[in-house]
């Protein structure tokens, strides 16, 4: 038996100082002799979920490439075929030194939409696979037809291999912009992900009344086949751009079919009005999208500057609001994930961050370095000073 | 004579490494004797240029005060003007801590707009100029109406008094949203602005074909009283909005007028269209707006990031794009404070920036820890290590 007591933090939710408790991985109750962390006057957050990145893509961690795409989507999906041989991507190195900066900031759960297409074929899925393992860290993998299904033969049985290859799920990706026919592209996969258990989450970059079209056959399509809970809409820009009672109108049907939404809130694109569809019951999860591809430059890893990004393109600025984009960086993209015991409660698995704030809103603006990071009960990282902190027995 | 090297490293413009020699607080030539620092690999900057906040305001470096106001503009100001005593704004240790933090980011030069109202006085103008004495940082202020002139009586005589007590600018608030009369706030401190020989900064919120429209009146007084190069618009939402060829046409009324343009790229309003704009010959600086204050709680004082939510809200990926918003935080600015001897050029005043990066896209995507701040040839901040780095005569 391995006890630590964290002592003196403010767990997110609490109403003041209380002690947080981890014993062989999970947060317990009733101490026998625990080792003690001080964490006076600091708060402590579940682990951040990464609920929405490309891994596959990354060139983290290595020399700066400058952006060598043109600025129309045609242009990117050209660039990313023609140079991702030239880069060595998809490189287990790279996923790998991205996984581990990932986990430094605070992150312990990551769902990561990995290409899948005739020329790469599973290469991406089992590059991540393999980083994963090496890192250690839970990977949940969308097998992704990023270079479309119906428009490119071969990648419908693609995604059938994948998920007989272990792959938890599928997604789709701009059902009507990119592969002309929403209908047939839908019902292939939700067939496909019905056949198979998996999840499912759809790239819908599709705007305004197409996109928000699309949202209807996802939703009516989760509910004739029971999948509430299970699919996932990413991006979602169309949200963002239909007026008021529109929006309500499609929060109600996403919310009453179980389909949840992930975002990324990335450049200057739309990004679903959180409070409304939240009002609503639709659950929203937060990710990057790229980080340091050829899709675009950005992207750091750290969570907390993600759900920052959320909350700033909400506009958001009283602490109750804020901490909604914290919300979507954790508990949403928990309960996207799946993920059994998560969270701040006894017998939660004891994934932790403790940062040096008073407040979920304070984390999301500021960012502050990470006091400690504990996956099932480890500690990854830690800034604990010798003298004042850890105590191990 | 005191003299230093900067060894090794590449300044932003050059075609590879080349070595920076700076006497007396200059960029000069021929070394004789100087001390040497190692900044191999490194990426040197002209030191950033914050070109429109709000520093009287700030609660920085005190603890977290969540936002209270509600989600109005009048709710704000009606917010600002209740909590400021209590919170004690302005005060000058606040707004000290945010300059040194400024600072050490390699912020050199500050344009600031300080609130002019009946009620605060010039309390906010001499709480600024004390801390910016204090640290020893040149402050350029804009006596700023926050709460109106046509709207607020007694705020026109503040104006002229600041000017009188030697303020370098005056400022101007949204002509006819906030002022109702934009023909008469316009003529007003134009006429002030011409008769002390001031700067004039605008905060223009209105949006649409009214902000338009206001934007031309500010460009025919700056045309007709001679004024162009020292006046600026700061925000201009609208030219977010109109459509292209309206942004056209807007963009080539500036440029000809000589109406410089400030923008801070906050939350999801609209961004002025950078590349558009500087391709008309309109001059861009870049600045955080408010920080930690009690109109909103974001805001680290660094003007890398401020540039990263430029170029990132410009959707900007090249290289040669992002180093557009860098562009604005350093050399643009430095045109709208009217500084001489900026840059990084032989004469100019040493005020630089060491980067452990490749290229100046790479300094906004990632904004690293600051290497080296240097301010008129004087080390301000420092990470090179005692071995490697700096040899003191």
């Amino acid at each position: 038996m391995t006890e630590v007591l964290l002592r003196g933090g403010t767990p997110w939710g609490a109403d003041g100082p209380a002690d947080v408790l981890v014993r062989d991985g999970r947060i317990a109750t009733d101490p026998v002799d625990p080792a003690v962390i001080d964490i006076s006057g600091q708060f402590v957050l579940p682990a951040l979920v990464e609920a929405h990145c490309h891994l596959d893509k990354t060139l983290y961690g290595g020399p700066w490439i400058p952006h060598s795409a043109d600025d129309t989507l045609a242009g990117r999906i050209g660039n990313d075929l023609s140079r991702r041989a030239e880069l060595g991507v998809p490189s287990e190195a790279r996923i790998a030194a991205l996984l581990r900066t990932m986990r430094s900031y605070g992150t312990a759960h990551v769902r990561s939409h990995t290409d899948i297409d005739p020329e790469v074929g599973l290469r991406g899925v089992e590059a991540v696979s393999a980083a994963a393992a090496e890192v250690g860290m839970p990977v949940q993998q969308v097998a992704f037809p990023q270079h479309g299904v119906l428009t490119n033969p071969g990648t419908l049985d693609l995604l059938e291999e994948a998920l007989k290859s272990g792959v938890a799920a599928i997604g789709g990706l701009d059902p009507a912009g990119i592969d002309r026919d929403p209908v047939r592209h839908l019902d292939l996969i939700f067939a496909l992900a019905d056949r198979y258990g998996a999840f499912l989450d759809i790239h819908l970059h599709d705007g305004g009344t197409l996109g928000a079209w699309e949202l209807e056959l996802i939703a009516e399509r989760t509910r004739a086949l029971g999948l509430g809970g299970r699919v996932t809409v990413s991006h979602a820009y169309a949200l963002g751009q239909v007026d008021d009672a529109h929006q309500d109108r499609l929060a109600a049907v996403l919310a009453d079919a179980g389909v949840a939404l992930a975002t990324a809130a990335v450049y200057s694109f739309p990004v679903p009005p959180l409070k409304r569809v939240l009002d609503a019951g639709v659950v929203v999860a937060c990710g990057h999208d790229g980080i340091r591809d050829l899709w675009g430059p950005y992207g750091s890893g750290d969570m907390l500057e993600r759900a920052m990004h959320l909350a700033y393109r909400s506009t958001f600025r009283r602490d109750e609001d804020i901490a909604l984009a914290l919300r979507a960086a954790t508990y949403g993209g928990a309960e996207v994930l799946g993920l059994a015991d998560y969270g701040l409660s006894v017998g939660c698995r004891a994934d932790l961050v403790v940062v040096p704030v008073s407040s979920a809103a304070e984390a999301v603006v500021t960012r502050p370095p990470r006091t400690l990071v504990m996956i099932s009960g480890k500690v990854v990282h830690s800034l604990v000073s010798e003298g004042g902190g850890v105590l191990h027995n």
